[in-house]
């Protein structure tokens, strides 16, 4: 077995070098503000050790990885009804489609796409003051992470609100399907301000640790969620958490994983590390560049892909 | 560690009662005559024990499990060439769409839906007669199955040739995009032919050991494809082997899998077992129905799956 | 020449008796009100000739009719420059389908389907308050049909405010492309009240004369429009009036025409005529089922097809 | 009235000097030798005048054009049973698009798009020998034109039958679905063939010149089919004539037609003229550029417009 804590400062160094970084996402002024050569990797194994390379203490916005909290706290309010309005099929387009909702009359094929994530969301608010249930998500990012200091981001949330119309638009479009309960305004101030929570490579890695090891935190022994559902979640996050580029995260890294367009993805090797990257430079399907080699080269080199084990 | 063979046994036993069965698949008379009744599971694991139950010699017709055999064939004879012709994303539709082709210019999602497994065996043929290439292609698989008496099933074969009609449209479609590169009835000729490639359960999970074994036949050690090529075949098996119930399988199995309308599936539980199930009753995806769930039973009672090892 | 008079007062006799009517719109609480029975049919032809029948002077929502005239007014504004922002092909879809939105980066096929014909009110708003451009809209409206008591239905445009989440979505989303340039509620809030203006099949008669006219009042001889921008948008009624059911309108009626979901058809014979149809009941594509019915039997007996003139 | 013999050689001469010409169609090596500079019209009214500019008595591939007349043809065999198989809206989509075949079960939305002229041409078929369905669409011709000499381009039809990939597709898919009753092969071997009849300007005005006169032969009187029949096929030309550019056809020229890749068009002025014209180069939505461009010139000198008259 290679030294996990050699391996992460060797990739963060190789990342380092790397002239490809991909490109920033530019589609908020705030993400674009970002140093393109930024390298984060914090690796938490189930034993507790953590190996962290780069800028493992800069927080970034998580964006899209908080949907993997969201789903992993709706599930836990309405269990399996969270299927009657998503469902978990990869979805063979783009993460911000509206195609396939027409198609199947607002029901979102998964909740790792934007329309799902929004669909999780409204669960999570039904009936309360979006205050609360953003409250609720924050606690429970803190929780997971054993760190009362993650904060959300206003700067980014408030510069979503003003420029997301898609967003907006696929909110709008399942309401009309009377597939959101609460008023899309709601639903939408809670879901751009969960995607503007601000962490750490090493709180990420931290708050995935319940996915890496059977439900529980290994610190404490205590559940989060029950162990079947933290192997379903990493199904859906090795299917469908990087949008039209699944198959390839699969195909290459060999983990499930959950990517943001602020350049962070979560991975998981089931039984045995929680691990964090970023990056903020993208690939064309809004992938962090550098994460994904990462990534790679970690399994690699490790031997953790779960289709090698 | 749960006893492999009383499990399998229980399954078995446990699958033959139930009254829920699926439909069988009735677009070649061929298929339609098979018994409902019919199941058969086998595994073998890396020690090379074998556990079977229920209708384990029994031979049936693997249809697209051929595909996961072709892919391997075609990867060792012209490597990543072939994602030229191929992608490997999920497809987010049915098995035999052609929506997608026409957005992407005749350049198939996956090599496990039909158009992609007909550029696949395109590839194989490259110039040749089909019958070498059917040849190449049987020989294979009776080399890895470690058995020469495997067949094609003639009577199977014709009448896919004579009412395959989508097929016959989804490979003159690829070939306007200029996808394809023998006359068409040449490659169709020898998918529909290895599609009809008959096998029992045993055979089946003989065949797959590859798969579970960083490439090798665990028997010999003899190597059959390289380590990370083996891993990634696995990682397709995962995210495409079962069209657009693919998440569901993963969801719920937790295995890199590969279905085929005869009512087989071929899974894979890497570093432990090659499994071959079969019931001949079809869910809405066109997938085994007790395949499906046998399979989902073994993996939890064995404590398989790859998103929690 | 038959007489035009006992023309339509025989039709709309025949109207009344057929048990047939459609169903009437439920989307708006508001349309669901009216009677099922009603039927009301107005032609006046280029000698100033008014033939009515039924419930000729029955106020109805007009809706998307209003579209024909938003376009009139867009172009008079912004002349060709508007194609940029709005095609003029028949759509292959429903009146509300964001599919091909996606597809063509957010301009809408033609300017009468919602998405387009929200496209060309954001071109009459243009920097513009919405009171003021609404105030153009509705003076544009009683100039032409020489009608000062023609107005808005507060009640109805209320409504949709309320519930037109789909339209919500098609605007947002069309702002995401940078297709709108006022904010998404200015241009909504202008659209929703034009389609709730309520007019008689007489008003609705009378505003459509310049269509039939060369783009002239043909009482007054005033030109509205040019002869060719006149021609143009029978064209484009007759290609894209109907939605999915334009073929259809073209193959039974052959006039341009322009339906609304309140049951309501402006339909124009070139050189001879303008006529206003109104009858509550929709068929399946969406169109006053009435209504086309009566117009078929009016240019049958008339002679007004423009595919046999 | 203007002079319709000066108009027709001045559009003629005008035509003959600009330097666009559009794109020849390659797609078939015989089309492509046609030569670019080449430009006929021919316009022939209800009073049998004749008037002719350019290359009129030039043979052409008339291609898509004989869709109308095999439209015709088996709307006398099969009448309204044909609109079970083949619809009559607009596609908003490419002439050999297969999309909106799988969303809508293998019905073509207009018998103008290849996939609806071929269920059209399978009718026609409709259990007799190709060869004799072939000689009963020649002799229609012929005798509609009143011309013995009109014959079949063998090598074009060979050349599309050995490259048409593309339509072989679209047959086998709708055989896939039960819409075509005829081996594929006897089907397309038609179709193929009546795309290869050449024709001359001149013939084709003949040709047509029951459409513009209520479906009589304007010369003995005689009928080819119903006054309602004819108006219909005007109105199915006007809205599914060119493809994706029937909107703009019906904006800028306002006459029912039907393009050809040949670079052909045939164009109705109903009551008034049958013309055609041709010239080989395409525009984007592959018909003839210079045509369509001339035929505008030709409605506006004339006052032709149907949306107008």
């Amino acid at each position: 077995m290679p030294d996990l804590a050699r391996v992460v400062s060797e990739i963060a160094e190789e990342m380092r070098q790397r002239p490809d970084r991909g490109k920033v996402a530019t589609y908020i002024p705030e993400l674009a503000h970002v140093d393109p050569g930024a390298f984060g990797l914090v690796v938490i194994d189930n034993e507790g050790n953590v190996a962290a390379g780069g800028d493992a203490d800069m927080p970034f916005s998580i964006q899209s990885i908080s949907k993997v909290f969201t789903l992993t706290l709706a599930l836990g309010k309405a269990g399996d009804r969270l299927w009657a309005r998503v469902g978990r099929e990869p979805s063979g387009s783009a993460f911000n489609s509206i195609v396939q909702l027409e198609h199947e009359r607002g029901i979102p094929r998964n909740p790792f796409i934007n329309a799902g994530a929004i669909a999780v969301t409204d669960l999570i608010l039904s009936g309360h003051q979006p205050r609360e249930a953003l409250g609720e998500i924050l606690r429970f990012m803190q929780f997971i992470a054993d760190d009362s200091t993650i904060t959300i981001d206003e700067g980014v949330a408030a510069s979503e609100k003003r420029t997301g119309f898609r967003n907006i638009a696929l909110a709008n479009y399942m309401k009309s399907f009377g597939v959101l309960d609460n008023p899309v305004d709601y639903t939408l101030g809670v879901y751009f301000h969960h995607c503007a929570i601000a962490m750490t490579c090493r709180q990420l890695a931290m708050a995935g640790r319940f996915l890496a090891h059977h439900g529980r935190n290994p610190a404490t022994g205590l559940p989060i969620v029950q162990p079947e559902r933290a192997r379903r979640i990493n199904a859906i996050m090795l299917t469908c958490g990087h949008y039209d580029g699944s198959g390839e995260f699969a195909y290459r890294v060999g983990l499930p994983g959950k990517s943001g367009v602020g350049g962070g993805i979560l991975a998981v090797a089931p039984g045995k590390a929680s691990i964090a990257v970023w990056s903020p430079g993208l690939d064309e399907s809004g992938n962090s560049h550098l994460g994904r080699i990462a990534l790679e080269a970690l399994t690699k080199r490790m031997g953790w892909s779960i289709f090698a084990a």
